[in-house]
């Protein structure tokens, strides 16, 4: 028995929706590397690499460390990391025993990298913006900061970025798309002005993937809630009710006409709500409900008038806004419950809080 | 060792907080009954009792559970459960070592629990709403759902309230606050009219209960957040940056002029940002540095132009919005760090991700 609210997927959804991406990499000839920070789940991990992906995209040292140790040797952590003394020797013992590639971002970080850890141990890559505006370089820059990498003693292998301008209304996503590929292209030309062979030219994200594939310069997407899809996805467009593979089980716990209040609040479906968005997450069955209030442990939802408002005790479903922060909220993630008749499987999350 | 980014805690400013808001209490002649879901820790709690208060407040059973297993059996779930027969039997259990006290908001509620726990297991109060239109009924309405609840055998001991619409700008603390006394003493007075002795007039918030202690309505307050503090109560005039007791230890990953990017997330201090907010938080040495973006792992920072910029690979601490959600992020609070020589003492969360 479990009891509301709490996380749960459903893997026929899911494998559609890994299926239908490992396809379109195969299709435009780009390796896939998805992003295990949506997931953190072993479980799901093994999926994608079944279902084609090359190894996998983490974004921090704690989540290589978790899925290292569940036997997934070969990882990208895409974020510039300050690698001191400490974070040296984590990185070093992580490379023993699998393929890394690290990021980097200026002269002074690669500089500091290759203070802890040598060429026999990780490869890297230039981080490019693209048109975020968070990290990386810009494109004009990234064949000075791979010279500094490479005379540091570094393995500089090519560039990357994340266009994540393209979570974003109207045509943000195609428009990040171009962005992404302009950037990756200027940037390995400026690699190969100083002599490095940018043989990794890797791209995003969810929203964008469909318009990046065949440019022929990305040679790898990253995506990363594609397994589950969220809210946001349905609101820029991405994906469809019926293609969301996670959401949050809760409790109407207060009923007053058209409103009504759930019991997944911020500590499960996470607070992320971009300005862009209808509201703090959708409803799975109901469409036109809007979730116009959340706290700690309240949702407040208006079902429109001509909608049957769920009674007291009933149980429904939120779709989070960003399922990678209500991933990270739990310990554990039910499985095709509804098919279950109630012994469930359950996914460990092996990286929650791995923040460092 | 501790890798960036992490959660610290300064006692020396967290004691002085709880004796504050202890002395005001004993001035005012309330009960103080602190909610333990902003820190979820047993040191705390304990600090809280020692310095006046007669019990604790959570939001779930699960807080509850947390709480009574590290001895403090004085609790109070203020949160209008839909009482399940999984939930009763967690009930039950609790209330054999716990005094325990439940919220009911609606007359089904008084019902279903009335169904699973007796006036031996639990008290009941009913939760009124004051404004925040949030859970709660109609101040008018407490008689009749108190006394549906003691005609379906509950013990009926009073009303409360949570003022959480004293989270807003200009007058919105101390018009909460007014109207937090107005709607308990008119719900009092309806309970009075069914013949039940409303003796337990809770209400909130560490917001408003600096405008709530004298009116000799209130009987017991329960803020939340005041041991720590965060950028919202900054921002609300409630406290000043001297007072904030609990930040999140971050690097400089990505310098560029007066921007600079954190490895503090959304992962670690939380996505909360309420529409009047400046940003994503608040830098701790900084008060004119904006958080202008936040993603998981990643904080965009612009210091103002007079400000000395922090070098990559610099420390700098960041006070989240909202510090309740930040603390269920980790596992362990690193307590006072710089005065520890490297041997801080840590705080575990106990009731982390503790939703149901």
């Amino acid at each position: 028995m479990t009891d509301t609210p709490y996380l749960v997927v459903d893997t026929t959804r899911l494998d559609r929706n890994l299926q239908a991406v490992g396809d379109q990499a195969r299709r435009t000839g780009v390796d896939l590397r998805p992003h295990a920070k949506t997931h953190k789940t072993t479980e799901l991990a093994r999926r994608q690499i079944d279902s084609g992906a090359v190894g996998l995209t983490v974004a921090t040292i704690g989540e290589a460390e978790a899925f290292a140790a569940a036997g997934f040797t070969d990882l990208f952590i895409t974020y510039p990391l300050w690698v001191t003394e400490h974070k040296g020797a984590r990185l070093r013992a992580l490379a023993q025993h699998s393929a890394l590639r690290l990021a980097v971002d200026s002269i002074a970080g690669a500089q500091r990298m290759a203070a802890e850890v040598s060429r026999s141990d990780v490869e890297v890559l230039v981080e490019v913006d693209s048109g975020q505006h968070r990290t990386g370089v810009v494109p004009e820059s990234a064949g000075e900061v791979a010279a500094a990498a490479r005379d540091a003693g570094l393995d500089v292998i090519g560039v990357f970025t994340f266009p994540g301008h393209g979570y974003g209304p109207g045509d943000a996503r195609s428009d990040a798309a171009r962005q992404e590929v302009a950037a990756l292209a200027e940037a390995a030309d400026r690699l190969r002005s100083v002599g490095i062979e940018p043989r990794v030219r890797s791209g995003g994200s969810t929203p964008t993937v469909e318009f990046a594939g065949d440019s022929g310069v990305l040679t790898e997407i990253r995506p990363g809630v594609y397994p589950f899809y969220d809210a946001q996805q349905i609101e820029l467009g991405v994906c469809g009710f019926d293609d969301v593979a996670l959401t949050a089980v809760s409790s109407v716990v207060h009923r007053d006409g058209h409103r009504v209040v759930l019991d997944a609040g911020s500590k499960i479906i996470g607070a992320d709500r971009p300005a862009w968005a209808s509201g703090h997450g959708r409803v799975l069955d109901e469409p036109d409900a809007r979730i116009v209030g959340l706290s700690e442990h309240h949702a407040v939802v208006e079902y429109p008038l001509s909608a049957v408002v769920p009674e007291l005790g009933a149980t429904v479903r939120v779709i989070p806004n960003h399922v990678c922060t209500a991933v990270n909220l739990v310990d554990e993630l039910v499985v095709d419950e509804a098919r279950s008749g109630g012994a469930a499987d359950r996914w460990p999350v092996i990286a929650r809080g791995a923040n460092s």
